[in-house]
């Protein structure tokens, strides 16, 4: 057994979950799943269809976005996935998608507002929108730079990655991570539910208000941290 | 069998439920069916996936809130369901979810106005909002203090829990209940559907008036009363 | 066999398209088919849920709204449709449902403004809403008053049953009929989507036109009247 | 086997397609693929449901719209796309729906602006939308002039129709097209997904500013010409 069995396995199960969530058209979203032992991940092909994926024709590259092992081209998005996983040393799946809501509220160049409890069992911020990249950038090594748009964004507004675990690209679209491939995908999950929420509290009250603090924090301490009680 | 097979087995099948009529994502979501003679719930245990759930591990609690048997935790919403069942007498079935369009009213703040006879069908009032929290009761005991946020508000109104089924608790999501657990699903899909279509209206019309009070009593009387004629 | 066994499957089969084309939720609707020698119509009993109906537990009524046949109680709509059949004579089908878009139109009390061919396709004038009605029709024979609110807005419109129908009845929901039920069934599910694409034209902009009347003729007589070439 | 087996067969696969991706309702929609060298094209019959076509019954008809092949009457837009086929000579697939959120703009009559990069990972600039036709145009050879008038926008805005394979008709709906009926298929799911994003877009901020042209150029790139680097 290759010692990349694992991670291929990984992130072909964490893939193939995306049209299931209904989260991706076509190609149009990727996954990572990194072994954070041997340096490198595991990432969906470029441009193959979900029904041709197997474990075995995932990708493995480097946090330096060099393809390791396998023969078919890794996703046009892998070199965002290196930079990310380079950087924040504490996450093992990265995901990109194209989803509807996300996509929708990252055209807008907007955040989406902290505004029910759906959104501060996830985090306690607004889910941030890096801004459009400069044109230097675009035209530069644009996916290699969308990583450090975000780096730099999370930087700005003093972000923990590790508390914050998604983010809207503007013009572009969302990217969610975390410790495993699977919890990068249900963060994906969760960030389109939320986007679609505040698009339609935006719709019934342009002026609702966002979550009293004192919320945001109980709903995020159910889940996070040590006091929590969520889940088993 | 055990005395608490029914409900388990109640609980667990209403559960169910809320996958199928796509009112929850992952795990946003819990139903408890009670017995009354025995003064317990049966109620879902906290953040497992639907796919795991069974009759077996669902937790059965006293109106205290006190596990009473089962191997896991119970949701983390029971305070709420037990104050709910401790001070409204008649009621068997509760269910929370953050399904989407209640949820998007929620996190507006704003009750859900009756504009037409989908809505008077079911009661004859807009749908209510209980406000925030103060900071006092969030950072205190919030599960319990949010089903006394609930009973206060339906006081305050002067509503009867009996005649209206259904709450939306400010930021957060709707409660809905009823004679069986079974009846209190069946109330969380109609609010879901009266939700968008008021979301709907309102963005056609924002100026829509509320539906005629003759219209309003005649159709609750379809349904309710002793002259209803709906159903067999 | 049963003089009555052909409308009774006609209308079981009609009644199961509804969930199947997502119009209904639970039993928030009901499909009729008539048989003009015998003078009956068969109609899905009240409240009865879809997975429970047969052919053999359609109701046989009159179009007077008398039961001639069956043991349970027919849809509480069930004096609309007999006024209608009653009325126009040359209808054999009526469904009445509460489909999402178009009932969100009959609570904004607003008729549905032609502006595409996917409308012009179908009939040639605004969806027509009939205005709420009196509060003494109400506390009347309610249904049955209904029947003439539509036939009245009909009359007071000039519109002919024969080229336009479909109707929403203000605050309430839609009802269409044809010289079958299938094509009843047909025309809710077309209601159901025209008035999906008027709501999202409204949103993007508000001021669109109607469509203009050379197309709106174009349209309708490639599908209608002698020189139709739609279809085989 | 027949010399228009294969363009059949590849017809009616596209066809089916169209319901899979919900892109229809009813017949509301139709696919053509060409022969360039038999100068034909196979299209759906007209108003035939999708669960009753076969490759067998998909009409041969030649760039002049004269029906060659077949028993049933071939699809009632089969001019549009001939006329597309004799004056583009590139393309060997057409596809015609009702699609809601493209059939949405075009009732605006509104071309769909680039406001993010799933738009300009397909095209570089707005989706046009060809304006209502005249009078004359409509009363005379209805769809014969729709792929004019189509042709006519493309030359008026300087549009290559081998680097735009979509459009809308104002008040009608969306046509797209490719080197084969697939691409075509693919072309008319993305346009639907590119329609609903900006329509939420708008929505949720209605000055959006469209896409910077460094995005536009580096996204298309990224998918089309020498230095493509996406799929395989």
């Amino acid at each position: 057994m290759s010692k990349y069995e694992k991670i291929r396995q990984e992130a072909y199960a964490a893939n193939m979950q995306l049209p299931k969530l209904g989260l991706v058209l076509f190609t149009f979203g990727n996954v990572s799943a990194a072994d954070r032992n041997l340096g490198v991940f595991a990432i969906k092909p470029s441009g193959v269809p979900y029904e041709e994926l197997s474990p075995e024709n995932m990708v493995i590259v480097d946090f330096e976005g060099n393809t390791i092992n396998g023969i078919l081209r890794p996703s046009s998005d892998t070199k965002t996935h290196a930079v990310l996983y380079k950087n924040w040393k504490e996450i093992s799946g990265i995901v990109h998608t194209h989803s509807t809501y996300a996509t929708a509220w990252a055209q807008a160049q907007s955040s989406i507002p902290i505004q029910g409890t759906t959104h501060a069992d996830h985090l306690t911020v607004d889910i941030p929108c890096a801004p459009p990249m400069s044109d230097e950038k675009i035209a530069g090594n644009y996916e290699y730079e969308t990583g450090y748009q975000i780096i730099d964004h999370f930087k700005n507004l003093g972000l923990s990655y590790q508390e914050v675990e998604m983010v809207l690209v503007a013009n572009h679209a969302p990217f969610t991570w975390g410790k495993t491939a699977d919890k990068a995908v249900y963060n994906s999950a969760v960030l389109e539910n939320i986007a679609q929420m505040a698009q339609l509290t935006q719709g019934i009250n342009a002026r609702a208000p966002k979550l009293k603090e004192a919320l945001v924090k109980k709903h995020f301490e159910r889940k996070h941290g040590p006091d929590s009680y969520y889940g088993q």
